[in-house]
């Protein structure tokens, strides 16, 4: 049949069609009254979809830019930082501690698991100065409990600044993020918000802001402060990535929409985040389902995330030989492992803009590709019949919940 | 979950993204070389496309404006036509033979059905100046034996010429144009080739050509005679669509790429012209394996097209019933019966571009919708594995088709 390119890969993820109408046609110079008024408008927009009063930074890079800017911005040489790891992107931070001269302090859970309290507690000390997690650990699949992370800190260590890597987080997870504290967090155009990669967003805290005053690491782009006063004039300090910013705007408005009509633009943007969520959430739990039905085991042993799906391949196959029956059978861009984890498991996204049509058709899919590698020890259709059946119970709960 | 809108009607089809593309930056003066070069280069593929050696229009119109043309272009008032009406489709040809003055002589089946020799023979007659039918009704998901028909007009009235409205024909099934002796065949862009309506395009062969010398109805806008002209030159007698002609070159090539590559340009568009069809085969196949599966009968009592597929709703349910909870619950624009057969039936699409995941989830759908409906008297799944079969098998003849 033909081959539709479609991505079901943790970021990129699919574009939404009004961002790619309004991205083809923006043409801005970002030194005017107009692209000013469309920047302060996405900030805005921000600091709602990410639910907080904080100030919310946007820069002109991969996720990995902001990451980048919670460490330079919030430590000097020679401090100490914990670092939470279980998995590719944990590791992340700590390279990143170690690349601005901070002594990392690392507790780690095996891939495939998340951080207990107690293994948390007791490296939480007043002298550590930040903490660094990811709220979904994208290359296992594992959604960390960021709010008991909060709680720790809050009880054990309250100086320490809570740093979250949200990228896959954010949309796909619910945060309170002033209510637990978190000092920044951190989201990435290519996941939830539907759109290319390129830019990232950052919430700060008031202690945050207050730490880069003694914070003596070197930074220029990724200076959060220029970028804070910038943006109180709509601007950026640096040249800013106008096509996606009207991308970001289109999908706002198209989140906006989804929470529904009636209500003011600030609660229907609220409700469209937790739609989003909710999206995530049930497209996860039909894909959990259909894997559990054709006998596949999930990657993640625990708090499996909403944002992807981590599946182990049947009997000791080479994750790799799927990923790409997928791509040649279906021309679907599933995910492999990443690093050492390549070949041992594929990755399913549900972040963003993915709908009913798109989950039943990957995991009928899914049915057809381990059939044709010999794996297919089961009737074709109980992977969609499980995955039906959440989502219609899914429906009635919705149904059950409107007002009538 | 959120609703991607998808259009699964039999025209307008979803969109090509390349064809979007190429129409969104499509900024043509049409009396220019480049322009005419392009406007040449989509006459010559559709040419191939429709497998024929006779020269093809292209019209600013939708297809029912190519069908007015085969009525004024080749005949006289007081003219005998013959026209095969099996729906609302073959109907327009009798409207359009009145309207233009024709005796209109009618052969007509059941909705549902298609015509037997038997009933056509008799109305054959040396006075009739041209048989006008559909290669698939489009109202009912019959398709037509045009290969036998053009056979009888061979045997019974060899003068009489043949006009094929292929509108949702072509790229869902095969012709042999010049060997059956099709004197018109027409096409529209809004259907197998991917783009949005706006275009209508027909083969025309020598002896038609030779009848509008005599041929006496009026026509302007519509005479073929000064477009045969003007596409000698690369242009059109009147404006042209632009972007729609610019979308349609991309379509072409789209079409040539999946006949695969190393091949030269012909030869590749008539592979991919034939993967298309397949393409429609299988998921229409799939689709009707689904239904029964579901115990849901088709419309199509005989010869069911690979263009769309129509299913009669459950006991009596009005089908309106059915394409509002396929709007509404999941986004999908399946279209109901038209005029009389309002509420009678549903038709799902399978022309252009649709893939494997489109059918599977529209399927899974399907099921979902009737579930809603309280006429889930089936297993979740079983209407997907009815599906899965099929495509496994149809995969697995194209499998053992390549060469070693």
């Amino acid at each position: 049949m033909l081959l539709k390119r479609r991505l079901f890969t943790p970021g990129p993820t699919p574009l939404l069609p009004a961002a790619q109408t309004a991205m083809a046609s923006a043409e801005f110079h970002h030194r005017t009254a107009e692209f000013r008024a469309l920047y302060s408008r996405v900030l805005a927009d921000l600091q709602t979809f990410v639910g907080t009063k904080n100030d919310v930074i946007l820069l002109a890079s991969s996720g990995s830019g902001a990451l980048e800017a919670a460490v330079s911005n919030l430590t000097s040489p020679g401090d100490k930082v914990l670092v939470l790891t279980a998995g590719k992107f944990g590791e992340r931070w700590r390279e990143l501690g170690r690349a601005f001269g901070c002594t990392v302090e690392e507790v780690s859970a095996p891939y495939g698991h998340t951080f207990s309290a107690e293994s948390i507690a007791p490296a939480l000390s007043e002298v550590v100065r930040a903490i660094y997690v990811q709220a979904t650990e994208s290359s296992t699949g594992v959604r960390h409990d960021v709010g008991s992370i909060a709680q720790l800190r809050n009880q054990h260590a309250p100086e320490a600044l809570l740093v979250v890597d949200a990228i896959t987080g954010l949309g796909t997870t619910r945060f309170d993020v002033d209510g637990w504290g978190i000092d920044i967090i951190i989201g990435g155009s290519q996941k939830a918000v539907m759109i290319p990669p390129g830019l990232a967003y950052c919430a700060v805290s008031e202690r945050a802001w207050k730490r880069m005053e003694s914070a003596k690491n070197p930074r220029y782009y990724f200076d959060l402060r220029k970028e804070r006063k910038a943006a109180a004039k709509g601007e950026s300090a640096f040249t800013p990535a106008t096509a996606l910013v009207a991308g970001l705007a289109a999908a706002m408005d198209y989140i906006r929409q989804a929470g529904g009509e009636g209500s003011d633009p600030k609660t229907a943007l609220i409700a469209g985040r937790n739609a989003l969520i909710a999206n995530a959430e049930i497209a996860a739990a039909m894909t959990r389902a259909a894997a559990a039905a054709l006998h596949l085991s999930l990657f993640a042993a625990e708090s499996p995330a909403s944002a992807l799906t981590a599946i182990i391949p049947p009997g000791q196959m080479d994750s790799s030989v799927i990923v790409k029956a997928f791509r040649e059978q279906f021309g679907a861009v599933i995910a492999n492992g990443q690093g050492e984890m390549k070949g041992k498991l594929f990755r399913i996204a549900h972040l963003g803009y993915y709908d009913y049509l798109d989950t039943i058709g990957i995991i009928g899919a899914l049915e057809q590709v381990l059939a044709s590698l010999g794996r297919g020890h089961f009737e074709f259709g109980v992977g969609v019949k499980a995955a039906q059946l959440v989502y219609q119970a899914a429906r009635a709960e919705t149904q059950a919940a409107k007002p009538a």
